[in-house]
């Protein structure tokens, strides 16, 4: 809460109105579906629902627990209108909607209609979210870890033949005996020709005798989401698929060894790019070099072309290049990636080299 | 699109922006996570970007798709505002978010900023798809058919001391198998006093020796959704277990012989919440006694006191009174059930019987 008033204090607002649910969890720890945060530089205040009495005793830290049996919303409103010294609340215009928004204004008073709520036009809390404090570091790395358990007992389990789906049903249901919450995105299985959709989910196909499969998946330990991705062989690769996989793992390296506090995304970006393009692959890869991850599974910062953010130490982003050739085949190699001071620390220690099976 | 612009007509509106991604899907196929619809009463467009040229080729029917390296809904608003006649354009209020509006008006050209873009207070295309054809309520019968024989088969696997985790991921596998393209909701395992939880998601716990166990769970089947819920008991109930479950039994088929074409939703309600009532148990029922279902796991029309909306043909709502005794133990029962002329079509055949294990 100290980081979130300060930063309120530069904005020049005297209240904020939180109502994003992965925010108001990483601002008080309450995971209930049905809230609202309301804080000014003195107070924060959790509005809740009936449902939630026992829940949110359990879990809220930081705040004052307030049971309503209107909306949330309003309340925390109506609540921010009513104290002193408070003239002005922002609130994400990224997550709230146009309906929310006019609901909001009808419970104020009249006079306050116009200037009390403040739109912010970027996300607040969330770009908060994307340094990690050492607790949350540890639960990633844990997550993170779980993983990587879970990519090595699968691999004994890829054969010629398997549905892809039957993968993705097994890696879920290890995953939930292993005793996470939850997978942090839908399994992507894609195997053969498919390995060229960067994007392929788990499908009736069968595992090929040769080519390419990559799996790419994550899982939700105590609210926090792992993500990684391997490709592996079945068979023995023709020189061309060696060769364009050393290409891919010789990006991912390069772009996780400029992963460093103080240095743009886009540096990172480009420093997978380079490496592409030198193989004459620059343009089958066809998307961005990673993402922030944490509470949710896609965070601020983007590690992308043009984006002038600059790395902090405590962030973790993945470190995700891949090329991708339509009716061929298609590779990628993701790790997460914790930013510290003196470089880019690999929360996902899997095999990178070339896995034939 | 034949009833969507009879209602936009009726609104007094020559245009309309669909951002939404089921009511994109509802109104012309497409499932790509990028795209805007925009409509007017002689065309329809589908805007998305290039990566998904080739599934809008194949999903997108009565729609021209127009494929764009901006904005997918920026560009649906500037192509609306350049139609000859078109003066004004609704959008949803309700799932469009305040940063969003300012961006599409920017967008704009200055004279149209002010009036061109109207919001439509109540979710427009969502209420549209309430109502099903008869090629939706086909595949939402096979749908809950695939719930129902998920249910048989977790049957034989309930058994004292598993983990209530293993059983959602057991079926959640099984799930897969059948060929369902994901769970249309987290699976709720409440075991022994946990289901006294409504929502009780699936936890480390253990199936007790004696106690009622709630399965609350749906797969996605060619898009739609499945709901439904049984609760079993383990060992031998005691009277006031048995009655407590003849209770909920009783409201559940109360509610469902109410549901007919023309009733208000609150009169089916007020069936199931009557009869908990005379057995002392209505503020153990705390809840409402259902929703509509389709390509969302919850859809309109609620099913709760005081919700006026008349029930049409074609609807498919949930039917799920229960009664929870904190500390004691919880019981549930749901089916899905389809609203015709005559009254309502359980799509959910599983036993309600109370099944002693």
């Amino acid at each position: 809460m100290g980081a979130l008033r300060r930063k309120l204090t530069r904005a020049g607002l005297p209240g904020l109105l939180v109502t994003y649910a992965p925010d108001i969890r990483y601002l008080c720890g309450f995971t209930g579906s049905n809230a609202a945060v309301a804080l000014t530089r003195r107070a924060a205040r959790l509005f809740t629902d009936g449902r939630y009495t026992a829940q949110a005793d359990e879990e809220v830290k930081a705040a004052r627990v307030e049971i309503v049996s209107t909306s949330p919303a309003v309340s925390a409103v109506e609540w921010l209108a009513a104290q002193a010294g408070v003239d002005a609340s922002g609130f994400d215009a990224t997550r709230t909607t146009v309906a929310e928004l006019a609901r909001w204004k009808t419970a104020l008073p009249v006079p306050l209609r116009r200037g009390f709520l403040a739109a912010l036009p970027t996300p607040f809390v969330e770009q908060l979210r994307a340094v990690k404090d050492e607790e949350e570091l540890a639960v990633m790395r844990e997550a993170a870890l779980m993983g990587c358990r879970l990519f090595d007992r699968i691999l004994g389990e890829l054969k010629p033949g398997i549905k892809e789906i039957e993968i993705a049903a097994e890696l879920e249901h290890q995953a939930r005996r292993m005793g996470a919450e939850g997978m942090s995105f839908e399994t992507i299985v894609a195997s053969g020709e498919r390995s060229a959709f960067p994007h392929g989910h788990a499908t009736q196909a069968a595992l090929p005798r040769r080519g390419f499969l990559t799996l790419d998946f994550g899982i939700i330990h105590k609210g926090y989401c792992s993500d990684m991705t391997r490709s592996v062989f079945f068979g023995k690769p023709k020189p061309r698929e060696r060769k364009a996989y050393s290409a891919v793992l010789e990006a991912q390296e390069a772009a996780v060894a400029a992963v460093m506090a103080g240095v743009s995304a886009s540096e990172v970006d480009e420093a997978a790019r380079a490496r592409l393009r030198r193989e004459g692959l620059a343009e089958a890869f066809s998307h961005s070099t990673g993402h922030g991850v944490g509470l949710e599974i896609h965070e601020p910062p983007r590690i992308g072309t043009g984006q002038r953010t600059r790395l902090q130490s405590g962030m973790v982003v993945t470190i995700e290049p891949g090329v991708y050739l339509p009716g061929e085949f298609g590779i990628r190699i993701e790790d997460m990636v914790q930013v510290t001071q003196s470089g880019g620390q690999v929360l996902t220690p899997a095999p990178k080299a070339l896995i034939e099976l």
